[in-house]
């Protein structure tokens, strides 16, 4: 029996058939997603969800609807642990959707109601969607200097040529292990363009690392696998971003967790990742020129602003400056700006002295 | 000397230096790439472009930026090629933008004006712009019965986990070859969560085939790979897509080419592709529930007439017959809606179905 199949069996035996054994109002507690519920957790240093939770009982006319909705994607669930197979959030969707006997019912209208449900499940049962055999759609490649075996096939992430490793929605432990590990850290990059140009110069293989990407803000399936290889290999986690709002907010959800999903941070951020991309200061440091220059508008300023004002971006004195110097500059920068200076000198030059000047890091 | 090296060198050498040593005006000739120079060739069966072409020159006001333009990517994509070194259509902006000295103009203001010149070197050239070592962004996963060597690493598209490989940027002959192939066909679906079904389920393997997914409109490398694998593995392609216009649009261009760029088709479109995708007429034959439907709105409708309208798909009776039938409906279906009939229903029951059944195919 799978590990979610054994949470999923004792949370119905355990809460809903109990008071229904009983001929109670069954009823379910679903720990609330709201701003007001995720806090910062300074000494962890992710965001975490707090102790509210709402209770929804069958025998209520305001609420059973929504608490069949859980049991029909929490029994959805449990089918797909069964007959042992996934489905994408959109599949779940479909399998769950349909019109109420005698009724003109349906269960679920749209994903837009479905969605949300299934985060509910997730907190409720205290497991990652991933763990219930749900993924969200996946973007992202891998390779460098490691061996991974996925669904029972070894794969050397040393020789994946051009394209790399496509980094699956689902990679927990019971179908995605390590194998042969020589890397000594983990450089994240923000795009596909970007992780190409360390690609073809073997970055990984220069520097012994392991490189991946997650098409701008890496969907769930990229997080869990960085938190997997910094924790379970040891491998420091190097994060190359651009110098925008964008580019920290990205930063900010793998290094501490979503708002939305503070649920999930304990298995997905990682606090001790280290920012190494392109700063403010690097315009002058690395003589770049005024063609690198992207105006910044008003959502840029908003968007920093209330970054700037994150508990966990609040007080920390570098990064209060970092994004006050972008606002002062009145431009953003990417990482793709570096080619003005050469094709190759993100990875030949620009990278490797970040990597070399602990003191340059944001953390 | 790389191909593209080549062909680089005979254009400047032959038709921008000539003139220019001869003391007359440097001029060049780029065909024009606009709706009304494209044409479909229905012998061959691909859009095709015409033989309109305007002519630059360097000493003419209004066409002397875009000279230079021309021969400043020009020669970005040569030193890419000397240096044996590739680029996104992103960095060649940044690799080509600077001020031109003593003034404050710049070479490029936005990337909006340097796509467009990459465009007209390669259809000046006759090249893709792959082969000028410059590519689009990539997405796209692969898995099968196939290995292929990718800048020198073999790959086993049949041990690739769940994740398969990602399909890179550029796949020309020189760095992506084809060595063992047992495959008989090439299954192409429109989304990764899908492809992920076929995979998990093993489909390539029980099936004898190889799997590829486009994430939606498939960027450029993966319709190079489909035309490859097709062209030289001889190997049929059939594309699962969704019942929309969405699915008719992604159809038409893996298998015409697309007006915008009519000059690649040759190298692109695979006009013998077929269409087993989800059809109106599935929702009766399939025993489908209402719960699939997804309303069409005017932007579907327009879009749907403005498909009728294609030259490569008037007067086919069957394409005809199929999108008045959509319209009809009034609404469209996603293979997804496959799994109301259970999860695997799409791997196990619809496409072997299909495949079977040549007379259901739209060609």
């Amino acid at each position: 029996m799978t590990c979610g199949l054994f949470i999923m069996k004792v949370w119905v035996t355990g809460k809903v058939m109990k008071s229904a054994d009983k001929k109670r109002d069954p009823e379910i507690s679903i720990p609330m997603r709201t701003l007001s519920n995720a806090n910062y957790n300074k000494k962890k240093r992710i965001i975490e969800m707090g102790d509210k939770a709402a209770t929804r009982n069958f025998f209520d006319l305001n609420k059973s609807k929504n608490f069949m909705q859980t049991m029909l994607i929490a029994s959805a669930c449990k089918k797909l642990i069964d007959e042992e197979k996934t489905s994408s959030i959109r599949g779940l969707y479909y399998l769950t959707k349909h019109s109420i006997k005698g009724t003109n019912e349906k269960t679920f209208n749209d994903q837009k109601e479905s969605d949300p449900i299934i985060e509910d499940v997730e907190v409720a049962l205290e497991a990652l969607r991933e763990q219930l055999h749900v993924f969200a759609d996946s973007r992202g490649s891998i390779a460098g200097n490691l061996t991974i075996t996925s669904r029972g096939d070894e794969i050397d992430l040393r020789r994946m040529g051009a394209g790399g490793m496509s980094i699956p929605g689902i990679v927990e432990p019971d179908v995605f292990t390590f194998k042969k590990c020589d890397a000594k850290f983990i450089l994240h990059v923000e795009k596909g363009t970007v992780w190409a140009r360390f690609n073809e110069d073997r970055f990984w293989e220069k520097h012994n690392c392991i490189l991946t990407h997650g098409s701008g803000q890496p969907p769930r399936g990229v997080r869990r696998l960085l938190h997997r290889m910094h924790n379970e290999l040891n491998l420091p986690l190097y994060c190359l971003l651009d110098n925008d709002p964008w580019g920290y907010y990205i930063y900010s959800v793998i290094k501490q967790g979503s708002i939305n999903l503070a649920f999930e941070s304990k298995r997905m951020a990682v606090p001790d990742a280290k920012f190494i991309g392109v700063r403010s200061k690097d315009f002058e440091e690395f003589g770049l020129s005024d063609d690198v220059k992207i105006a910044i508008d008003n959502k840029d300023i908003k968007r920093a602003k209330q970054i700037l004002a994150y508990p966990w971006f609040k007080g920390k004195k570098d990064w209060e400056k970092e994004i006050a110097a972008m606002l002062q500059h009145g431009f953003k920068m990417e990482v793709e700006a570096l080619l003005t200076n050469g094709i190759s000198f993100v990875t030949e030059e620009f990278v490797p002295q970040k990597l070399k000047q602990r003191n340059k890091w944001l953390d």
